[in-house]
């Protein structure tokens, strides 16, 4: 043990240190603020994320995180059922419903094709992607995928695999600076990219 | 439930939000990530979080944080015992341990005087302070405080409590920019501090 640091204090510094954003430094802040407080502070977090990790799961039909087998956006049956809206990961479904500009439905990929770390097709919900399109109902496919290499390696990938299928398919308008996280785009900009979709290919 | 989140997921953001340093838009990327990563992440956290506060304690001899009665410091007999060195919180004494230019006892007070929070003189360790000065043993007593309004206070009060007591009482030379934190200084900073560490009053 090094500098006489307690052991329980390294485990949740080095906890902290696997999430994203959070260095060393923050890291020791949060450990330290979290032992100096109420008890209240340290078990609503280690509860709320241990009562999580157990109780979601991913929705049996877009891939959505949920509590259920279907998410409630799933179970929405007033929702435009001739929608859907393809990303890359649950947080992406979050400031899509935050923007208020889209009621359709959602697939999440749970990744992107990237060749440089090895997630090839098979490694995403591409194929569950292709069974819902097959299944008939859409018309459009808006792919709402970040404007970076890989997002676009899976758009041509994601064209491709729907050519079979009588599916219009849009991008997100680029509105959207390049090189930028769809998770810190403000609700504005996602708003007008919504309305601005344009065909893809 | 707004926006057809997941409880859970909110319980979680609510939860990171009450650390220091996090907003609303960190905690929500840290909730999906943890529920987005394999179970080791989410449990690793929860459980260190868990652990720590369970068996952390407040070193009865300093008031660090200890996982046993008596903190490592303290315990070691090896250090300089006519040397106290004290600080604000827990977290000041892994920067000086880090800097290794340290090597006497410390005594954490767990707060400053603070009178706009209401913070008294009998709410921080300061009675504990003067205890330990009295029995004797420690030859000068090292100021190092953050240097803003609550410290100088604090250090004022120091002071005067332990004016009885035939001790040397130091401050931290400001090298140390004013307003600013001890937990970002760095470490060579902090050296010359101690190093040049003067008479206070």
């Amino acid at each position: 043990m090094s500098i006489n640091q307690s052991d329980y204090i390294r485990d949740i510094v080095s906890a902290f240190k696997k999430l994203p954003g959070i260095g060393e430094r923050s890291a020791r802040r949060l450990a330290f603020y979290i032992l100096s407080q109420n008890e209240s502070v340290a078990y609503s977090l280690a509860n709320a994320i241990k009562d999580g990790k157990q109780n979601i799961k991913l929705c049996k039909n877009c891939f959505n995180l949920s509590g259920e087998d279907f998410c409630p956006i799933c179970k929405n049956t007033s929702r435009n059922s001739k929608l859907l809206c393809v990303v890359e990961n649950p947080e992406i479904i979050y400031v899509f419903e935050k923007s208020g500009n889209f009621n359709g439905f959602y697939h999440v990929l749970h990744g992107l094709i990237n060749p440089l770390e090895g997630i090839t097709p098979s490694d995403i919900k591409l194929k569950e992607l292709a069974f819902r399109v097959e299944q008939g109902g859409f018309e459009e496919i808006i792919l709402a995928l970040n404007p970076n290499s890989n997002g676009e390696a899976t758009m041509v990938y994601i064209q491709k695999i729907l050519s079979p299928y009588n599916v219009h398919i849009t991008a997100l308008a680029r509105g959207i600076p390049i090189g930028s996280d769809l998770e810190y785009v403000d609700k504005d900009t996602l708003s007008e990219a919504i309305n601005y979709r344009k065909n893809f290919g």
